[in-house]
């Protein structure tokens, strides 16, 4: 067995934050010394993922070291924000060096790509779960927040939906192919951090679709006021999503399945071509699929069923999400 | 059984930030947004607290809310800044109304006397662990770490010792009044923030003392090299606790006992008076209870084990912590 001190040295000690990072003290001290760029609004989220919940307790370790790093960092391209810094929190059952080298890796090369660093964390024993603190930064009058959203503006949203939930319903139905279009999406889903930055000072509103779009178009109109009108047979589907689940099945999964990590963002109609020559460069579609409204409630869907995903209620539903 | 979104409204947004906090956009959309002061340092700190690991399970749960926020917030009191803001991952077996009011009121309580606003967080179903990331502000020149400390230089500790030790061997053994002077340095102990600041800029280097004192002054020469030099007679222990450990075990517990929240500094002795008289201010005794030596090692103890408290190690010991 080893201690904390060891495992982190160990496992995560090479990302030690170089130059430039605004890292002034990192991993090794009581706290992180970090150097914010002036001016700038700090964007803050904070996730737990938790075995047999949020990942299957076999998915592969390096799937969820990733997985649990992408959803947090999800929260900051919602905003709109430049990724900075990391912060975990692991909870373990026992040291297993092995897992711990596959998480890692998992969890290191997002911060990588993503252009995060890992600041510090602990690690404690107890149920597995991951502890994310991801913060960000976006100039005060750009960042994308539920709030925001006019009569008017049209819904768009980033990619293609419904991969969360195929991908779970691939898990579950035996599909271990990592390289699976659907598993992809839903154990290594990429954070949309580029195009929430693209978006911001586009949109008037908008969030990242973790509960399923209709749960989440429900917290836009919570926050913004008024109604919205989808158009669910614009909405874009996940590639292999029509095969797996059907036609029917699809849409349902694209409009109220989970952990999609696309954004959702209100846009006044003289903004989407610039909107859409942004995303272009980053290969990234963006499709309208309804409108705000000034009638409260969600007009065009045939269910207005705004399950989504929430912990407590999915007690007793025996999987995951 | 309620959902997420139900109970963070129900039990945490009282805590809403008010004007002057420093949050531009809190609980309820993607991510809190935060305006830092400028110049400053942002010091950032990730606690885990576990049930049955970090605190007994039949806890109080207001206790249990007060000590997850306050081992975090020692280290910012270790850094020497000044504490701003809190986010809370909460991970429950159930959704438990009773519970979550006593631990919320326990835990805001505690924002509250420390000046720290609670700007985020996510609540999710798992074994009981409450995960605190705290931030806080320090000016770059003054920040207290744990390298910097230099032969010669006296090493002090604020406050008394072994009180976390002494008080978990209370609960232990049966104690279940919390005004009880060692149950409370356990279950409730103040971060000592306003002499982390008042410190910061006269300490060459420390920290706060959560693994022990010996043990957390090897992580102070794991950092500034050299050795140390202690006088355990010197030691300033905790009300009560020669009377419930005896003189030797009393004296064991401030030398290697955890979860003290004092912090250790090394001054030069030129800083000692104007340290103390600092400190006076916020009638906290500063004790000098050893110095640094440019010898490698600890002298003046009969025992140089550095137990101290590792999450790892501690499997089977069966108990808290």
């Amino acid at each position: 067995m080893h201690s904390e001190f060891e495992l982190i040295a160990r496992h995560f000690t090479p990302a030690t934050p170089g130059l430039g990072s605004g890292v002034t003290l990192g991993v090794g001290d009581d706290c992180a010394l970090l150097a914010p760029a002036a001016g700038q609004r700090l964007a803050v989220s904070v996730d737990t993922s938790v075995l047999g919940i949020h990942f299957p307790p076999e998915a592969p370790p390096e799937a969820v070291g990733h997985r649990a790093l992408a959803v947090s960092l999800s929260d900051l391209a919602a905003m709109g924000a430049r990724a900075r810094w990391c912060f975990m929190a692991l909870a373990l059952e026992e040291s297993d060096d092995a897992w711990l080298e596959d998480f890692s890796r998992g969890f290191l090369a997002l911060c990588e790509q993503a252009g995060v660093s890992l600041a510090g964390g602990d690690i404690t024993r107890g149920q597995l779960a991951i502890g994310v603190t991801v913060m960000g930064e976006v100039p005060p009058e750009s960042a994308i927040c539920r709030s925001g959203g006019r009569p008017g503006d049209l819904l768009a949203v980033t990619g293609a939906l419904g991969g969360g939930a195929g991908g779970l319903a691939a898990w579950q139905a035996g599909e271990r192919d990592l390289a699976h279009p659907l598993l992809k999406r839903y154990l290594t889903p990429l954070p949309r951090l580029a195009a929430g930055q693209a978006l911001a000072g586009l949109a008037t509103a908008g969030l990242d679709i973790s509960d399923g779009l209709l749960a989440d178009l429900g917290h836009i109109l919570e926050h913004s006021g008024g109604g919205a009108h989808l158009e669910p047979e614009t909405l874009p589907l996940a590639e292999g999503l029509v095969e797996a689940l059907g036609e029917e099945g699809a849409r349902q999964a694209a409009l109220t399945g989970g952990d999609d990590y696309e954004l959702l963002v209100c846009l006044p109609p003289e903004q989407l071509e610039e909107a859409r020559s942004r995303l272009a460069t980053l290969s990234l579609p963006l499709t309208v699929v309804g409108r705000l409204t000034d009638t409260v409630g969600v007009s065009g869907v045939t269910t207005t069923r705004r399950t989504g995903w929430q912990h407590f209620h999915a007690v007793g539903q025996g999987g995951t999400p």
